[in-house]
Parts: C-alpha cells; structure tokens; sequence
C-alpha cells in the first residue's frame, strides 16, 4: 500500500504559537510544525514573510497544496480580519467566509470567528477555537469545555456549533496570584497535581458561585488569604486552593447556560487535567476529548470548502 | 469659657499612612498629622523612633497624655503583634486587650483587630477599621460598610461589633484593570464621576451576582472586553463598567449576610461616592457615615480604658 499524497496544509495560528500540518485527505498527518512565531509576535505586514519562512519547504515541495489558516491570524492584529461568522454555525457556513490573503504567489485562505449573543445580551467571541470543536464534533460530543486563560464552553448540536460562552477563569487566577495581596499565599506556593486542598476549592467555589450559605464569589476569594493567614490552609496549597476555588464557580456558573450533557474537556494540559478534577470532585462525568482536534477540524473545513 | 485641655493622643496607623490626632476628652481634635510613614514603610525595629518623630512635639508638650494607636500597627508586620479579638466584641472587650509597647519612656498602647468566622467557616479578620466602626456606631449605625482594597462590610448591635465580612472587590478591579486582556480597554479609560456605564455595570454584576438570566461573574466579566470590542459600550466607559459591574455584585452577595438594614458607607473619598451610587441604582437606601469616625473610635476604646 503506498502512502496517501499530502492534500492540505493547514495552520494553527494563535496568540503565541503558530502549528502547521502536512495532511492527507484522510486526515493523515506527514509532518507537522511548531513554532512561536505567534501573531502578537509578528509586526504589521509581515505575515506573509513569517509565513514562507515557517512552511516555505511544503509550499515549494507541493506546488499545488491548498492552505488554510485558522486562530487569532485573522483577527484585527493579525494578517487580515475576517468577520465573525454568527452562530449557530456548522463548517459549512464557516466554510463560506473563508477570506483569502495572497503570499509567495500562493492563496492561503483564513478561518474567521464565531460570535455569539448570550440570554442577557452579552457579545461573545473566539478565533480558533471553532475549528478545534468542528475537530472533536466529529467524534459526537454534544458540549465542548476549552481550558485557557479564556476558557470557552461550547454547545454542539450535530455537528453545528450551537452557541458558546467565554469565562475569564485562567487570566482571573493569573491576575489575583501574581498582583494581589490575597494572591501572595498562592504565589509562592509550588503548584503540582491537584490534590485535596484544590478538591476543597472547588467544592467552596461551587457553593460560592450558587449562594449557599449566604456566600459569594468576591467574598470567598478572601479565604485565599484568611485561611492561610489563620492555619486553617497550609500555606503551600494556597494555590492550589485559589485554583480550584475559581474552576469549582466556573462551572456552577457554566451549567446554568449548559446544563444535562457531559463535557468533554479539549487539550492534554495541566489545566484540562484540572477541569477534569473538578468535574470529578463536583460528581460530574467529563472526559478528555480526543487529541488531534486542530488538524481534524482544519480538514472539516476543508473538505466544505471543496479544497480536496 | 476656656479651652478643654488635650486629654489623648489617638494614632491611626494604617499600611499606607499615618494620620494622629491631639485630642480632647470631649472629642474635640486640637492638632491633627497626616504622614505617608505608613506601616509597610517602616523598617523592623524602626516603630519607636517613627513614632516619636511623627508626634514628639506632642510627647514633650504633654508629658502625661496617654496614647493609643490602632491599624496595621498591631500586625505581624507592624510594632508588635496584637492578637484579634473575636467578633462580637465591644469597645469593652477591645479595650481590654490593648497591647502595650514602649517608646522613649512613654506607653503607647495597640488596639488590637477584630477576627470573625462566617457561616461557611471562612476566617475574616480586620485591623484599624473596628475603632472607625466604634466611631461611626455612637451615632447609631446598624450596618457599615468601608470601601476599599477590602472592603468590609459590619453588622453593628447596640454599639456593639456583632460580625463582619471582607470583599475583596477593589483589589479585584485593580488587577484585573492593569494585568488583563479583559481589562485593557478600562485601563486606558478614564475615571470620572460615575455616569451612565457605571449605572449598567452595577445592574449587570447584581444580576450576574444573582445568577439571573443564566448568568454569573466570571462570564460577566468578559463583557468588559467583548461590550467594547462589539461597539456595544464605548471604550471610554470600559472603566466605569467594569467598577460598577463588581460594586454590583459585591452588594447583592453582601445582602446575602447583611439583609435589611440601610448601609452607612464610610469615608469620603471617590470610592466611597462609587459605592453610594451603586446603592441608589440597586434602589436602596444607603447613606455616608458621618466624618471624624477613627478619631471617635480611638476616643471611644480610650474611655473604655479608663485612659480619660
């Protein structure tokens, strides 16, 4: 049996990082590139320059390849913004606003975003990570949890992406450990595995964020500091504890949009780990989704926009 | 009628700032020093000797007068350690736990903080803002609240400080306005009287403190960025948004533990106007403390003293 020929190339490019694929039709990866070539990395008008030195080897081997790119590329700061698509929207309706950016001589067309509108009115956003959930939508899941300092949770409904909201968990964490005094505790802690004392965060930030007990998220935030300051949290889990205190009220928040169906967390992170800690110490059944979400999805694209 | 001769020297020393009063035994401030000589300035070891350069003047005019001094003064940090009293605690049972140190032959005597244990097991703990709530409780208050870093709000009865509870809301708004992606259109915003957006946020936190509509603080709070972002709200009033949005949610959790009674809001300062305003949207009835509390308060623990 010969080896399928290279059909795609397609590229990941986010904030800090840039990953691009050699892809069979099939969804075969032949080579793969990683780099920090990030968008907020390149200045304004070089991206075309950046991107013939990072995959300039496949363009001139596979003269005919189409590219697609997908990620914060296409945002205002990126190499051309391409408009957010509304949801709901499946890779068909995602396929149909490809916008297309000319580099070596060769056409690479950009993914755009998805936009949302929350039940109170709240715009919501994201580049990127609408095309690593059309990836893991095609293995069935129904709701889509992406840890990061953005952390997005996604409504799927046969393979459209319903409807998503944004939680500020993971830039929240950052901000309070590194620049609060209630953060100091959780600053020089060491942070390893979660372990009981992120076990009793998250069940105290769930409480929190439902109101039990007459409590609050702004108010719960304290114990960061008073149950450290009081020996009543050793000090070395004081991040531990922030941590779980923050992922324990994000998803109490989270349910009441996306209630009923068991989430699968993407990314093989530290912090997808922590999600899915949590959703095991709140007693709800999560399971990581499968790896190789990005490339797949950048094929589902592909293929509706009749590129192979 | 003659002048009521000085009866106590009343120090309030906070982190920050030092402010002393000279007073008299009926509450009258005959001279009065306001210094940056804040606590976290201090050397270890350097108390007495700031102390005598902020009010030697005093010392060596009034040989005899006692002198107390409340705040962070009592901490870890501070001159010597004043262990908290637990809540609920009078100025009796303050006064009877003041801590004596020495400096250049005189008695200063440090008014000890005030610890408390919410309903959930969450330790608080205050220094320097109980001898304000002393102050403020002589002319009837039944509930403080003192903006800030920390805010505190104070259940008072009879004069007596039942319990209370940290928010850590404006250390919140400072770190998530200058350390984060959600906060960089607030950061270059600027901030005035607080107006129309401050009015929304304010509704917005109390409904996301609520969980109405779905929703909850942490998903709340990318609206600070994805409002803007969307031209839903212009960039100038990112600021006051984001402000009102966590004052909004802190009062509808505070509520939880501190129903019914009308606020009285210490201070005078910007914050403090921020806070009534935000009371006024919520159609609540709150209203400003009357000035000259930590004074008061320090007059207050000195009688209890027996110092006057």
């Amino acid at each position: 049996m010969t080896e399928a020929p290279a059909a795609l190339i397609g590229v990941d490019w986010g904030s800090s990082n840039v990953r691009a694929y050699l892809m069979t039709g099939g969804g075969t990866i032949l080579d793969a590139i990683a780099s920090a070539d990030g968008v907020a990395t390149v200045a304004p008008g070089a991206f075309a320059a950046t991107f013939r030195r990072l995959v300039g080897g496949w363009l001139d081997q596979w003269p005919a390849l189409p590219v697609l790119a997908s990620g914060m590329v296409g945002s205002r700061n990126g190499w051309r913004e391409a408009p957010y698509v509304p949801c709901p929207a499946d890779a068909r309706a995602i396929a149909a606003d490809l916008l297309a950016v000319e580099a070596a001589g060769r056409r690479v067309l950009i993914v755009p975003g998805l936009s949302c509108e929350s039940e109170d009115g709240q715009p919501d956003v994201m580049r990127g990570e609408e095309v690593e959930i059309l990836g893991i939508a095609t293995q069935g899941a129904r709701l889509v949890v992406l840890p990061g300092s953005h952390c997005k949770w996604v409504a799927v409904d046969e393979e459209e992406i319903a409807r998503f909201q944004t939680f500020v968990t993971g830039e929240l964490f950052a901000a309070l450990r590194d620049h609060t005094l209630i953060g100091a505790f959780a600053r020089t802690a060491p942070m390893g595995a979660p372990g009981e004392a992120f076990a009793r965060g998250v069940l105290r930030g769930a409480s929190a964020a439902q109101g039990a007990d007459g409590s609050g998220l702004i108010g719960a935030l304290f114990g960061a500091r008073s149950l450290p300051l009081t020996g009543k949290l050793a000090e070395a889990d004081a991040g531990d504890y922030l941590s779980g205190l923050l992922i324990g009220a994000e998803i109490v928040e989270a349910r009441r949009r996306f209630p009923r169906e068991n989430p699968q967390v993407a990314g093989a992170s530290a912090l997808a780990q922590r999600y899915l800690a949590a959703f095991a110490v709140l007693g709800e059944r999560a399971s990581a989704a499968p790896p190789g979400a990005a490339a797949r999805g950048l094929l589902v694209v592909a293929r509706q926009a009749g590129l192979l």
